[in-house]
């Protein structure tokens, strides 16, 4: 059985993997290449150079490892911290309990501040904690950017004054996966020591290529750290970049091409304008939310993601019934409530490379899925609450004036 | 300066050319092959065989000729009648109006008859210029199934009746362009004797392929008629068909192997759902445009088009700017308005390998579109419409129940 | 069953259709487009302007249209000429027989020149026959620039000066469907009014593109030409032309970004670089056919064609056992002997997009194929007479230098 | 500058990565899909059953994970080892090298058990270590099947005899990178504990998926590992196999159906016949390589290796200079001489997809090169010597039969 075929596109809006751009399936439908002849190390230069654009940094050092987000964690941890080290790491929904989890699992010594799920990160407590660490045991703050189980986006740059207010050493280490390319990200002004992300979020790409960007101050802390590595150790790296071969093993040359055409799509919009892309989607998502009679799953308006609407269903409803009703009928993909929120909430994606005329069609699906599972939507009230906003606010196409 | 960059999807609902299904073009992504091998002959003999599935004949010899539908045209009349030979033909639209120009050019004796734009072919004018023709001068009628201009299908099962009361042995040629794989069509029913498509319509291919399918008796026809022809002649392609070698001249390969895969698909979805796929879409664009309060350019019931909708709009508003908007804000695809209602109609074709969100989202567009001419819709209320049609008429999709 | 699966991929050497670039590949894997939105027709007009540089012409207009070589032929008369025109044509192989059948079958009179098969068009026949039309009752010379069926290259120069020395104003059309982009063709030099070429030759894109070149001349000639036309109609096109949209029915997109990127590759190459290493690959295999003790079909050096090769067998040999075998055991493509050669010549095609190892390959292939059906070879002799000539002559890769 | 470009098609003769065939091409040209939909899941099932066959396993568990061939052996380390645990390992080449290193650097006890380069591993010192070892303090012995770099095979079978002979319980790991899919391997025959392969390799994917397959011996070794792991960690595989869901990360769909493709067209041809296909082009090319007066690096026919070749230069010619003229001059992509071979051997790699005209092509290349560097080969000698074997032992083409 061929669970694919349905007549027309499928409406993808999980929050990753997510919809790629035809440029770029064209960028990588292509045949192997020699990765030891001059051809790719030429164009991974270029690709070292943009890629530090996305995380809005000269100075940081970019790592592109075929591997996925949970990989790129990795790499970010045990390069630049050893057995044992203190950390501080904020729960608050699943992705994050995963990145705690692996930190713990690796041997660090993990003070875990937890929120409520839909809540954004304790500040109040790292602040007490760093506060209190006069002696600096602290060797790393761990937080997620955006937390794509509840829609969640922490305040990064509140992070960095606290940091700062203390005078803490202790290095910042962001995950950027659900971000990075389509939230306000900005490594170098935000003192950021590690960032990541995954190439199948808002990169539009497939998966396989974890991004890791990594400061000064990290790489040096990369030449002590203890923890063991190899298929993840930035030293391979450094060494092969020295000798301008850039690789320590064969990359995939389709997600090396795909990577040089997704940048240019991003740098084409203008970075600031596919950030600007996803406020607009994320605010008529949470619009028509609003507009269906439905709670979004984050608490506060400060903590509204822009990548990510979390709806939360009433109590007789089982929101994994809206997941599955919008496969099965509509050929809409939406994400599932995870652990906690499990059957309790749907997620929207709207990251990556998607339209307004998408998430309409994306939005219009949710309607009668709703309907279907016996909640008493109006239809069409949440397309008319997006379109109301979205018709005052989409630029003209700049390609196109 | 590169037009088509935009970020997402564009949402492609102009009559065609029509959105390709991802297995098509995954099909269509091959090197050249020798057409002289085993390997394509064998193909096409599949292909002849399946082919005539989408004309519901099974006496029909089917022809995949490269071209386009006004090749196609060609190949129906050139091969069937002789300069100078009487045939009755509609004008109902503009495209109605090519075939008639073409048959004019091409030293036919035509009598067109015409209806207003937006009306369906008068048949009682036909059915008294049968009576009249005691003598059979009339050698061909020539009628366009689906009027792509003004969204009118006219109705092919009439035209037989009229044929068989008068006893009428006029070939019966029809332009299925914008009908075929779409609305009901029975050619060894209706007693069709040349029907065509072309593979950008609801095959949903590349454009390239005019599909010209001949009944017995048509095939007759073509050993007299005199009509000079070359490039489009019958007689070859039937003297390889003979050999088994198939082509006269080099056919397309990708076209092929995408014939094969689009055949496939609508085989698997079954034509007949996929017949009421194409009126559950059309009968939703109608109950969106009704409520918006704009006219169908459409006359009556009867001649509604599942293929197409041609929108009228009000007199204060060039339904030129709704597609040029519709293109450079929200990347969305409409049909302009042609000839005589230019400016005066634009046209939803909802054709082809689509589905309701992807529809839900164009309409979506539409509002948008429209409140930025002026004219005052009320936001929402064509997709709540739309909706409200669909969410009780959308089957589950079989392969995933 | 699944002719085409064979370990390695396929060597392709029949003289069209022949290998696509893998840059046209991902050009053309793409979804549709309306070809009425003004990215179209930018694309467009920038390939008529392109396109004029393949005929090296600067006064001629390019029609490039949905069909084949047989198309493209046909629009090349029916616009210039008039039923009964009495015109001259030669006879060298196949596909000028083919030419010349369809030129009687469009109701021309047709003053057959003929030749042996292997050799070139006899210009003494015509120089005689332009000699004796004062009344200038010959409306045009046709020829084939270069036979694809016996290898041989026609000299259009001679045909010029013939044309010229007479004072003729015969129209000068040309077939260059196995020379344009791999032979030296010279539109604006030579006066040739039409010359056409198709997209599956030496600008290795799938079929489907008639590319056809008309002279001022040849317009000219048009608007008087009484041939019974409609899609092949000139007048068509040249009315879009004039209105900025281009096309008169619905283009191949695909094509259109495929002809972009072919035509880009030949401009990066270098044109005349591309019709040099035509010259090298052709040199390289007649070398390779001497050393095996074989003969050329084509007579005399000075028609020997640079873009294919028909091989002699000797005579208890069936060539087409050749090209069987070609097929069946190592995936290698060669070109049947057509018609009165039939049996008796298997052909090597060396145009378009392929190179000398590519080259190299096939010829070993067709080493083990000789010794397969009993040709007593010297294994590696034709391989080593052109890597001889080729390790001499194969220029550096100048992107890589 | 954009090396990629040159006419015609890359000779692509590295030891991976390797050429990806066209149907391969064809089912990784896909946007992203939801991988937490039923689709995925069902098609890694299939996938999960499928794999086991290229490693002849019925009783391995394999594991698809988002990894290269350096990490697949840091998974295969870190689930069943423990730091400090004794291991032998044999250095025999630049890749058995590397997995020392990796082996040393994260924290095991190795035994180097190092040979000439161009010999086997020493299973004689193997022998002696068991036997001395009644304590059983060594937990694994670790292999590389081909190494890649040498051109050396190493025999496995002998290995597990000498375990048994002792009754050794070590754990047998096996990388077979080069391997898999090309040579012969017995993963439930041999009773090895871990064998892995990259899909860039004989698979003929992509870079980027690490396919590594555990004994139920090595399953219960990995419940107690004590190396710190979590992205490699099969635990984390275990626990969404058992739940049905498979994927503890995103997985790289396009990578998913490629496998499916790239396993389909594996068993079409029958893994023995593709085995066979790579002795064939091994043989073949080693006959070339003695034609030309070469010397093979590998010292000994028994560790001949049927996917890659390393030949020796003579001492007053740089390898390096042959891959470079390869590339720049012939499109030709060789492998170059590493570490303690570099600019002494240059490497043809011969594994995947590939065909017997592709080898002659890239063998009628270097010797080009050969001659272009100074070394006095007789042209056409090596590619004679391939055909004169060839040419009897070439099977007919199933398919075409």
């Amino acid at each position: 059985m061929d669970y694919t075929y349905a007549p027309g596109r499928n409406h993808l809006f999980v929050p990753g993997p997510v919809n790629i751009p035809d440029q770029v399936l064209r960028a990588m439908n292509r045949n192997n290449e020699d990765y030891r002849s001059p051809a790719v190390p030429a164009l991974t230069k270029i690709l070292l150079e943009d890629v530090k654009k996305i995380f809005k940094t000269t100075s940081g050092t970019p790592f592109l490892i075929p591997t996925t987000g949970t990989g790129a964690w990795e790499s970010a941890l045990t390069n630049t911290l050893s057995p044992g080290d203190r950390i501080v790491s904020f729960v608050i929904g699943q992705f994050s309990l995963l990145w705690v989890d692996q930190q713990q699992r690796l041997g660090f010594n993990v003070d875990v501040v937890e929120s409520e799920w839909g809540a954004g990160a304790n500040l109040e407590v790292l602040a007490s904690k760093l506060a209190a660490d006069t002696a600096h045991t602290i060797k790393a703050v761990c937080i997620v950017h955006n937390e794509t189980a509840t829609g969640v986006t922490n305040n990064l740059a509140s992070v960095r004054k606290i940091l700062d207010h203390y005078q803490h050493p202790a290095l910042f280490l962001v995950d950027g996966v659900s971000s990075i390319c389509a939230l306000d990200f900005r490594m170098d002004e935000w003192g950021v020591d590690v960032a990541l992300t995954g190439s199948q979020k808002a990169l539009s790409l497939p998966t396989g290529m974890g991004i890791v960007c990594a400061s000064p101050k990290a790489i040096e802390a990369s030449q002590t750290a203890k923890s063991l590595r190899v298929f993840f150790d930035w030293k391979d790296y450094l060494k092969f970049y020295k000798m301008g071969t850039y690789w320590p093993y064969t990359p995939s040359i389709q997600l090396l091409y795909g990577l040089k055409a997704a940048l240019d799509l991003i740098f084409e919009e203008g970075l600031d304008n596919v950030i600007a892309r996803h406020n607009r989607l994320g605010t008529a998502t949470r619009l028509a939310v609003e507009a269906w009679g439905l709670k979004n799953c984050t608490q506060k308006e400060e903590w509204f993601s822009d990548t990510v609407t979390a709806v939360v269903v009433p109590p007789y409803i089982d929101s994994s019934e809206i997941v599955r009703r919008g496969w099965k009928r509509y050929n809409l993909s939406l994400g599932l409530g995870l652990n906690k929120v499990a059957g309790k909430v749907f997620r929207i994606g709207h990251l990556g490379h998607v339209n307004d005329l998408q998430l309409l069609g994306c939005l219009a699906g949710v309607e009668m899925v709703l309907k279907d599972v016996g909640y008493p939507v109006k239809l069409g009230s949440g397309v008319a609450a997006a379109c109301a906003y979205l018709q005052n606010n989409i630029p003209m196409i700049p390609s196109r004036i």
